[in-house]
């Protein structure tokens, strides 16, 4: 194998399968005929990587029929290891996109698909003047429709990071000691994260959205509201990163709420926990075991062919029933309109169980149940990353579902 | 103090001073002036952060006379908190932003500024449908320059940034154990790191480009390259994230190079540090030391009025001259064409020591002086984060620049 160089085995035995990638390319080539597009453009890192294997800094010419091209800025050779593609090549500067393009026999049509949800204005523009296109199509939402939908391989990865995240919450009672602030808790378990061959990274695809592992919510900070589109956001530490943990010290009897996302050769699982120190009052066991009966009901109902939307509502009842009205997904006013969202390589995918997403659930979706409630004083969570399969739902996070009492 | 709410001191001592946000706005609206525009947009997290104090879900409309309007869509009562501006309103929806800004009485001119480096194409294209303007002017040239001369404010936060990562890096000897690998000992920097009050982001302003703290780069990983502009990558776990820290165990005599960020409130400072398990080979203690010399070269040159470029030609007159021409900033053809960068709010800002860069320097710009050689087995490198003074240099990195043998 020469083509590997050299390249450790720990590292080879991550790349994405040859079958995988071909069935990928294959589904979006459908895509793109189903839209009457002759080809697409694809440059965000992320969909690269989806369609490819590789996050080398390359674009990739999708024609609806014919082999894919993937020009390659830097690095050729790494590239070429980490992608099965078979027409893989050098571009010189991105200045010579248009040359290359033609140089390899391939041509733009007038009507051509970019990710226009991602791709920066300038960017859009250089690329319109290369390659004199006359009409750009946005292709995100068929990519992100495609990606919606798991395959095997996919899921297996996440359930990888699944256990992760269960060895990794089976070591917070051991590191959470009485005083310590959200961060230096944060930090212990991204240390064990790591520790455990987690990516240290999470994805979003928003302009200006920061996906990020520091959830560490105790007490009071589980009560304030920022800029991020959720229930909650906690105190940061700083305006220059508004949510997540902070300098708060985290003290007996609290609710501490820890929402760690794990991610193994990109892909990602969302869960959520709850622990205190010493035995925590009624109001919170309550409201952990209703957010739990909430789940129950959701996972009855997820399932293919179901409406997103109907299973929010669903949610919505039960949380109203159980005396949660006012609370469950954020403090009246500033209730979010969501109960779960996609995840995979990305931490805000489709699909969405939230107002106005009517379509139908298909097997092999993937979801994070983001079920939290803020009260007065604390919020409290509970939440994990599913699978729909043909007739019922996998849990892909498996730590223990009981509150902790450390 | 009613406007601050319930929030506790430790995040009330972050907030940026009146004056400090005054003084941006005053400077970037002389620089619309200059240029003939009459309004700007704001939309980027961190340029909004800059401009007005908190980064919110907010629009900052700047006008080249008269308040600044800040349309804040959530969290508003947290923004009030945040920004000194005086000027703060709830914006209901994006949808209804062309209403909004009528409402408080402003207008919309025919040439507009706005952030089109960064600003999606279908965001610029729902704010053209929204605001009705005839032609986009790209801003965000002006707000980097003025962002690449720091304030005394500035200055001191990015020195409280450096001062932790020195009491990060004297950690190192006492973390760093045989057999662990770069992914373990980058874990247990990073929760000292948080420990100490790190904000654990860097942040990077363009498109695919990802800033991280988890370079640790052992022997042979310094010899990889991959998507970054960087003299070399590392290993990284795998395709989905091909750079920095990977599961290679680290051995004894092997240089261990750890190039890690540090941010304070938003600010942060680069740096790198030579370590190995017992004493490392002559070779790579006398690239160390010629990394050492070239940077004193720079220092003696980096002054106000100096081209930039000028001095990233000195430095590889002077690497060369030592006998490093075809391994100082990367292997034989695949050498980067910078020797610095700026650093601030973002770790890919101006001024950049670089081919092409002929812009001469100022006092009050910040840089990340990224002296890197790659060697056949392994990389090399030294980094410190200055500021330019009137009539010298003060390193805002300030860690043992020895290399330490553990």
């Amino acid at each position: 194998m020469e083509k590997t160089g050299n390249f450790p085995e720990f590292y080879l035995s991550t790349l994405s399968p040859k079958r995988e990638i071909e069935r990928r390319i294959k589904s979006f080539q459908t895509v793109l005929e189903d839209n009457h597009l002759e080809a697409a453009l694809i440059y965000q890192d992320v969909d690269l990587f989806y369609l490819t294997g590789t996050m080398q800094q390359a674009v990739l010419l999708v024609p609806v029929q014919n082999r894919p091209l993937l020009l390659v800025k830097k690095e050729l050779s790494r590239a070429r290891v980490e992608s099965p593609l078979s027409k893989i090549e050098a571009l010189p500067s991105l200045a010579k996109l248009g040359a290359a393009i033609n140089h390899y026999g391939y041509r733009i049509p007038d009507r051509f698909g970019m990710e226009l949800d991602v791709l920066p204005f300038n960017t859009y523009r250089f690329f319109k003047d290369q390659l004199q296109f006359k009409k750009a199509v946005d292709v995100s939402p068929y990519i992100r429709n495609l990606r919606a939908v798991k395959s095997e391989f996919e899921i297996d990865l996440m359930r990888k990071a699944g256990d992760m995240g269960r060895r990794l919450y089976q070591n917070v009672p051991a590191l959470l000691k009485e005083g310590m602030t959200e961060m230096e808790l944060a930090g212990r378990m991204i240390r064990k994260a790591l520790s455990l061959g987690d990516q240290n990274i999470l994805r979003s695809r928003g302009f200006n959205s920061s996906a990020f592992n520091w959830h560490v919510i105790s007490g009071r900070s589980g009560t304030y509201q920022s800029r991020n589109d959720a229930p909650f956001a906690g105190l940061g530490l700083s305006p220059a990163f508004p949510m997540g943990a902070s300098l708060k010290p985290i003290k007996q009897g609290e609710p501490v709420l820890i929402d760690f996302g794990n991610c193994y050769n990109g892909y990602q699982v969302d869960q959520t926990r709850m622990f205190s120190l010493g035995q925590p009052s009624k109001e919170y066991l309550n409201a952990y075991g209703s957010l739990k009966e909430i789940e129950g009901q959701i996972l009855e109902h997820l399932r293919p062919g179901n409406s997103a939307e109907s299973i929010y509502r669903l949610a919505l009842k039960t949380a109203k029933k159980l005396g949660y009205e006012d609370s469950f997904l954020g403090p009246r006013g500033q209730r979010v309109k969501f109960v779960a969202h996609g995840v995979g390589l990305e931490i805000d995918e489709p699909p969405f169980l939230a107002q106005g997403h009517t379509y139908p659930l298909k097997e092999g979706m993937t979801l994070a149940l983001e079920l939290k409630i803020v009260l007065e004083k604390a919020a409290i969570g509970f939440e994990n990353t599913v699978v729909i399969l043909k007739d019922g739902v996998e849990k892909l996070t498996t730590a223990d579902e009981d509150f902790i009492f450390v």
